[in-house]
């Protein structure tokens, strides 16, 4: 399950048997005190070495001069000095043979100075160290006890990893940690990841039992390719929760200037995200409610899901959150009735939501809760409170807590929503502190509960082989290198054909005439209805030179069309060289998809499809992924368009036929990534015809890459 | 402003003189002691009078065994006895001629006991009492210090007031704003809606000073006309804060079996929410945050938005908000530049969002929020900090509080989003309390701002007069009744062309033709190209039978067609009586919307509008509202339609022709409103071309009214 990239160095960086902190300071403001003082607090069992040129001791520690005055192999290198001495520090690190070095000095790329941070970097991974950083606040790692952060405050350990961007944010997220007193396996903070990356630790933390859950702040991804890898075989093992801000556009612009990293479109990014099984949050304050109770709770066995409740409008809220965040109801309306109806009051309702009525004693909800435990059908149960005179707050403790933990025992799952004033909001501050599954407000319940469904949904859904198409790539190469040969960054339209052929991908029939003579002989043999069109350079609008006849039914027609392009063309453009009229058949109409494949600057291979024709752009009606996929998940792609119902056939039409749509997406994506000098393919539109009569790729626009 | 139904009686209802509670009980554990109790602690002012066969005295009152033995006139009777008692003590209290009556006893239409709720109402309003509830917890009033509910504890008093469908969600939305520290003014729960609906106490409450804002919790409306006028004028008054169930279609039916009221199509009522000037939340929460905000700050001065912050990562997070929640970012970047650069470190950044860096010092804020207050263009800043060693939870506290304070006496605003650990938490929690405009997540305080500027936008946009046509509905009342006396509830094509042809909304060009030589001098008569189609009431698949032929260009086409089409649909049905062909010109293209105007059986008159075409019900790209609207109103509905743009013309294409399309939604709307027996009225396709080229209403369906 370990990434294929996995760097034995990355262990290192968690578990260093020795470390060295260049700029080691007595000064007790200086982020050289802050650390020294937080390894040595946080109970690091290794070596450790404060460098400092002016020598002494710092809290009892004998402080060296040099690195080179350290008689021992350095495995990580912790530098806070300004950053005009960072270069010299690394060159005389590289000198030692260091493993690692965590750059924390800021005033690199983050000011526009990438030129010193890139120098810095490569010389380090020439001579064999990697840089986390620059501009960093450190890492802590459980793993070694070591706190090689400036953070102020102990880091309580536990079953959170958290991999963070941005610095700021990554200290506000220790705090938020705190508050909801969830533990911290490990905390790195990347910042400008001239070297180290997230996928880097991922492939560590995949690894790191003690780590049950990674919270990812990220604002821009550089190399997409590692990171969807990373992220992929990372959610097979444990869930990693991502917030990555820049969602809008001119939120990408605003992390585009603070970063320097691309923020790419945000559509790409949501679909990659969910295709690589990661759980991606809108807020922080929901990724912490997600991750508290990851690290606190099982998985659920199942997603069939009651709610419990003595208010009905909350019930009828609830429902409305399972909707959206896609938790599915139990609805088996007679086992319901037959479970619930013996144990709820008369005027309650046995429907889902259950309505234990207004009035609901501890007593009446344990006897639902009970039936629900004993009831085969259900695994989850989202219990909603609703403050009421009959409860003391030892009451819900006691009600809340004695069914969660029975629920827990028996493999089931039951969250509560708590909805009330003081006395119900002070139990619920505490108990949610302790790890007790318990919400304020249905829609966060429902939101975690959703989460940790897809999470589970996409762990117990082992992955097919990935779709691959064989074709003859070489020779859609040679069509490739004729064209950049004469400096053309795209393919005419007989080249397009051509890969189309050889991918053996429909396209309508088309052939060029030079004369009349040959004009009825093509038309003949593509059969009626054919339309015509003239070929000549000099005319860009066809349609406006009269140079287009649709729908020709017989050799008269096509004999009267070709006299009157002649007729049209020669008047509108007095000075053209016509090269002949081309022939094709008439298309007969389908569903109009759109399939695009590229390599993106930053997700490499990635393909979109959906509803094609004329308006795309005004539709939006597509769903992306990046390459390679496998065929369900192709399916799972068209089901996120919203005309998808056209493809299964409205209106009494039949069934379209999706196998030819999925080959070709496959053929499309396979070419992207097989054939390195084309960036783009997009048809558009594919025709779709009814199941086993095909598909017609109508348009194909092929780019290629510059250089 | 006044609605034009208010009741005096709604008045007497939350300012009565006098009240009497039948059913007062010295008993502690029942409702007829806690309603006593809480009038006697809240310090009511009127009189008082406990009604109880068995006599005595409650808390010092002397009790009266019967309404008869009260020699007053009684304004306010609040029933807490079992539900079988019910009819006979209004019969008591309509001899007597109370004025308002609350049922508080439940065991009515909430349990399918409608018979006997109707029965009380009915008599009841026959003798002049209005009836709140049944199934309700009663009633508090600011304005009479009247708190006849049996809530348990003191309503705090304030500004917001509280409607509320539901009695259990009602006691915790009493209890979450006493957690939240916001003040009561008023509160109502209107239970099973028997009589008084949200509509009349809306009345009331526009009128209310001391009510700055209105809170509803509803599941479902009764009398939608009368709930959208309530509305309407309401929210020209104050802010009316909504939070609907069942917004999805399982919570919708959750509410229809919990409340036996119709829950509606929540597209249709959220569409009806907005052009009513409603703020609807999502959760409780959400709501609870823009009250509490509504209730401790004056409304903005304006739009112009710019966030500040300490962190990069928080500062796009709150981009992505903004442009979620339409939050208008400002966006001069010369005079962003002009007014921040000098103010703020080196590495920060003057775009906006403003990063006054993470190193940031109050005085750094500080400088920051005086340019910003110093700047003409700029309406509203958000103050973000990320919590920070440079600050002490007083820095934060001065900095935060002395701000918001100098914005507001410039008619500024300042929010703040304060993301941190245990001290930010801790001063946090406070100064939430104490009305300080603060908030724990980017989210909620962008989603806060997003809802006032969204009803500042409604308040100052004056209404246009509505929209309304003029035509002669004499004439199309006269077709209507003429298909009901033969028994039909449906047009025939004929009849809804008459109808067009009424209201002046063109259609193709149609004439029938019973033989060969009246076809042809049809086809001369509306101009080629024509389409041909069989008539008979024998032939339904027109297709199938060969009875269509498409594009006829001459006369000889059309003596072929006829003769073909003849041929064909003898042959596939051959007893079919054959009336002739119909002969119509064939529609040239355009954009293809749907107009559909529709009397819905809650929210009375409903227009739709989008994009048409056979596939209508896959594109879902429709928008919604209540009739009547004026111009302004119906531009931004077509806006929210996904494929707006191709109205504007896209790929070159020209603007189309957008005042017919208004004109045909703003006729086929009063056709439904003056023309009672007609329920629905759809165009599709209305075929749009370009600017001053009209629309055709290609098809037109209309339904009449059953009885």
């Amino acid at each position: 399950m370990k990434a294929d990239n996995f760097d034995e160095r990355i262990r290192n960086l968690f578990e260093p048997r020795s470390v060295a902190i260049i700029g080691a300071s007595r000064e007790h403001s200086k982020i050289g005190y802050a650390v020294l003082k937080n390894i040595l607090s946080g109970g690091y069992r290794g070596a450790i070495y404060p460098i400092n040129p002016s020598g002494g001791e710092i809290e009892g520690i004998p402080v060296r001069r040099s690195i080179q005055e350290v008689d021992d192999e350095i495995d990580l290198a912790i530098i806070t000095i300004p950053a005009r001495f960072v270069f010299d520090s690394i060159q005389e690190l590289c000198r030692v043979k260091v493993k690692n070095a965590i750059i924390i000095s800021a005033g690199f790329s983050e000011i526009g100075n990438l030129e010193e941070e890139r120098k810095i970097t490569d010389y380090a991974n020439e001579h064999g160290v990697r840089i986390l950083g620059p501009n960093v606040f450190g890492i802590y790692s459980s793993a070694s006890a070591l706190n090689a952060t400036f953070v102020a405050g102990d880091i309580p350990r536990g079953h959170l990893a958290m991999i963070t961007q941005s610095g700021a944010l990554g200290l506000t997220l220790v705090g938020q940690a705190a508050v909801e007193r969830i533990g911290i396996s490990a905390m790195v903070s990347v910042g400008n990841k001239s070297d180290i990356d997230e996928s880097d630790l991922l492939a560590y933390l995949q690894g790191h039992d003690d780590t049950h859950v990674i919270l990812l702040y990220i604002e821009g991804v550089r190399n997409g390719e590692k990171f969807i890898d990373a992220l992929k075989t990372t959610s097979r093992v444990k869930p990693v929760v991502i917030i990555k801000s820049g969602r809008s556009q001119r939120g990408a612009m605003a992390a585009a200037s603070h970063t320097g990293s691309l923020a790419g479109s945000d559509d790409l990014f949501d679909a990659i995200a969910r295709q690589c099984g990661a759980l991606r949050a809108e807020s922080t304050k929901e990724a912490f409610n997600w991750c508290k109770f990851i690290t606190c709770n099982p998985f659920p066995r199942g997603e069939s899901t009651v709610i419990i409740t003595n208010g009905g409008g909350a019930g009828v809220m609830a429902t409305d959150a399972c909707e959206k965040y896609a938790v599915p109801l139990y609805d088996d309306a007679q086992d319901l009735k037959q479970t619930f109806t013996p144990v709820i009051p008369t005027i309650g309702s046995a429907k889902n939501p259950v309505d234990v009525t207004g009035g609901a004693t501890p007593a009446n909800y344990n006897k639902a809760f009970d039936a629900a435990l004993q009831s085969d059908p259900i695994d989850t149960i989202i219990g909603i409170y609703c403050e009421n005179a009959t409860f003391t707050a030892d009451h819900l403790k006691t009600m809340v807590e004695t069914n969660v933990e029975r629920f827990r025992q028996n493999g089931k799952l039951l969250l509560f929503s708590l909805l009330g004033g003081e006395e119900t909001d002070g139990y619920l501050v505490e108990a949610r502190r302790r790890g007790v599954p318990v919400g304020d407000d249905v829609y966060d319940v429902v939101s975690t509960l959703g989460a940790v469904y897809r999470y589970c949904r996409y762990r117990n859904d082992a992955p097919d082989e990935d779709a691959d198409a064989t074709m003859d790539f070489a020779a859609i190469d040679k069509i490739v290198a004729q064209a950049v040969a004469a400096k053309r960054y795209f393919l005419l339209a007989h080249e397009a054909q051509k890969i189309m052929a050889i991918a053996d991908i429909t396209v309508p029939k088309s052939m060029n005439a030079p004369t009349l003579e040959a004009a009825m002989k093509a038309a003949e043999s593509i059969g009626y209805p054919v339309v015509m069109k003239v070929i000549s350079k000099d005319i860009i609008h066809k349609s406006d030179a009269g140079g287009i006849a649709l729908d020709l039914v017989n050799s008269k027609e096509v004999v009267d069309a070709y006299e009157a392009i002649m007729r049209n063309c020669r008047k509108h453009v007095p000075h053209a060289v016509i090269e002949g009229v081309s022939l094709s058949e008439m298309v007969q109409p389908g569903v109009e998809m759109i399939i695009g494949a590229r390599r993106d600057a930053i997700f490499g291979p990635t393909i979109m499809a959906g509803l094609g024709g004329i308006y795309v752009e005004v539709m939006k009606d597509v769903a992306f992924r990046a390459l390679p996929l496998d065929r369900k998940e192709i399916q799972t792609m068209l089901k996120e368009v919203r005309s998808y119902p056209l493809l299964l056939g409205v209106r009494g039409e039949g069934m379209k036929d999706m196998d030819k749509l999925v080959d070709a997406i496959i053929k499309v994506g396979a070419i992207v990534r097989k054939c390195k000098g084309i960036t783009d393919i997009e048809i558009n539109p594919l025709v779709v015809y009814e199941k086993g009569m095909g598909a017609k790729a109508v348009d194909v626009r092929i780019l290629l890459a510059k250089g």
